[in-house]
């Protein structure tokens, strides 16, 4: 298998069509292990497709709750020592593993490596039910998200097709979930895509920490995928009033977007979507 | 928000399509935590979809390599004290939050708990890169899957229809990732469904562990998403020969699979399909 770029591989695949068999050259989104580097000591490794790797780190560390402003990060480099991105040209197994690291100096961050390391997740909901999962973000201080939003329902309906629009690995490959921002005026401030949903919301939010543009209080995020629990759960730290998703949310999500005070939109296909929390951030534009 | 059932939320929404509004109850599928206690210490926390969760735990156990078969499993029981699973009409806070939790005790399993509790991932990939990540399941001594297994196309192409006819919770919420396993014939053995890709796999392997059907060296696992890295990891470890997707794998799985020897069949719809690796196995049917 070839690297065609840093996020794309190539490959011979075989194509069988009612019975007809055929040879081409297909496209893959790329897989590799990041992993995540704090003071020197590993954190977390996740799978995702290369690219946009410091700012999966950044937003990773911000939508967890290790950081609160960009000013935290005194550095955040990628390579194994160190090191600063490195060619993307020169793909040995040696440079590969060095891309496959971010290393990440903080200060002032407050934070409990044991209780990191022991899972994410788990610490944010030690009460092991779903509104303890809930009672836990509330207990994070995360301010509900703007009211005062407002998007126009057609601007929300073209938003599928300008997020395909500016997926650049997706149209090749068929196989990535992609996150994009976009203003009320439905303009792409930024699209990642990733193998992983919750990789390309990090790196989404990654992206507007380190541009010093939080809170989004003044954007929609738009999901190629399921909102989950987890993904409602980044956006509100990251201050999204509106998440819309081309499929099915969870109950969790639901509960989570209403008790907090998030629009949330599913199966937003054509002219169609439902609103399952705050629809009154949806109003038509008159005149 | 009302509990339908264990794992199907009812809720009211709002439609919006071409501008008219309608308002209905729709149905969602649940998510929880579901904390996994090893030994009496937590061991993990994953986001999913309340049901076969003490198979969901055996498959994680099986296929992140804590155990290798079903006797290391000296009790596997739901509850927060060790209760047993608790009546499912019984919603309250409490009920809930203790139906979020299995205990496991093992006896001969090999484990390094901080280790563990890092990351799994983390653990089978510190050379921190794809080859190393398919070194290190090498590394774990996972055979090869049958060599003779054998699938009609024809049979391949009519799993999509079975496995969505299979599916019991995705008919209503439209927002679940399903696995299922068939046989050579077609006949499905299993079908679970989650909101987590990987929990569906892992419900579908701790089925199949608990039913002491291992290695599944003449089933088909069928997938509703992609097949990334980590499910193919999952399959090769319960001895599957054929994974199917209806979506697009990564590179990354792509390469695991030819390595180990796997047939990895994605982009499965209708009458047509890709085959990425170990085609000697798709053969029609004569006679």
């Amino acid at each position: 298998m070839a690297r065609l770029s840093r996020n794309i591989d190539v490959t011979q695949v075989l194509e069988w069509q009612e019975g007809d068999l055929r040879r081409f050259q297909d496209h893959l989104a790329a897989e590799e292990p990041l992993e995540i580097r704090l003071a020197g000591a590993p954190l977390t490794v996740t799978m995702r497709t290369p690219g946009n790797d410091p700012e999966l780190a950044a937003g990773f560390l911000f939508t967890e709750g290790l950081i609160q402003h960009s000013e935290q990060i005194v550095s955040l480099k990628q390579g194994a020592a160190g090191k600063k991105i490195m060619s993307e040209t020169n793909d040995s197994n040696r440079s590969q593993a060095a891309c496959n690291v971010v290393e990440v100096e903080l200060r002032g961050a407050d934070f409990d490596r044991e209780r990191l390391q022991r899972n994410f997740f788990a610490a944010s909901s030690c009460g092991i039910c779903g509104k303890a999962s809930i009672d836990a973000i509330r207990m994070r201080g995360i301010p509900a998200p703007n009211p005062e939003f407002r998007l126009d329902p057609e601007v929300l309906c073209s938003l599928p097709d300008k997020l395909r629009a500016a997926q650049t690995i997706f149209g090749r490959t068929g196989g990535l979930h992609a996150a994009g921002l976009f203003s009320a005026e439905g303009i792409p401030l930024v699209v990642r895509e990733d193998v992983g949903r919750h990789n390309a919301v990090d790196k989404v939010v990654g992206w507007a920490l380190l541009e010093k543009r939080l809170p989004l209080s003044h954007c929609v995020l738009m999901l190629s995928g399921r909102g989950g629990f987890e993904i409602i759960q980044k956006a509100l730290v990251a201050g999204v009033p509106l998440v819309a998703s081309v499929s099915a949310p969870s109950g969790l999500a639901v509960q989570l977007a209403r008790q907090l005070g998030l629009t949330l939109v599913g199966f937003l296909r054509g002219r169609r979507f439902l609103v399952y929390s705050r629809e009154e951030r949806l109003t038509p534009q008159t005149g």
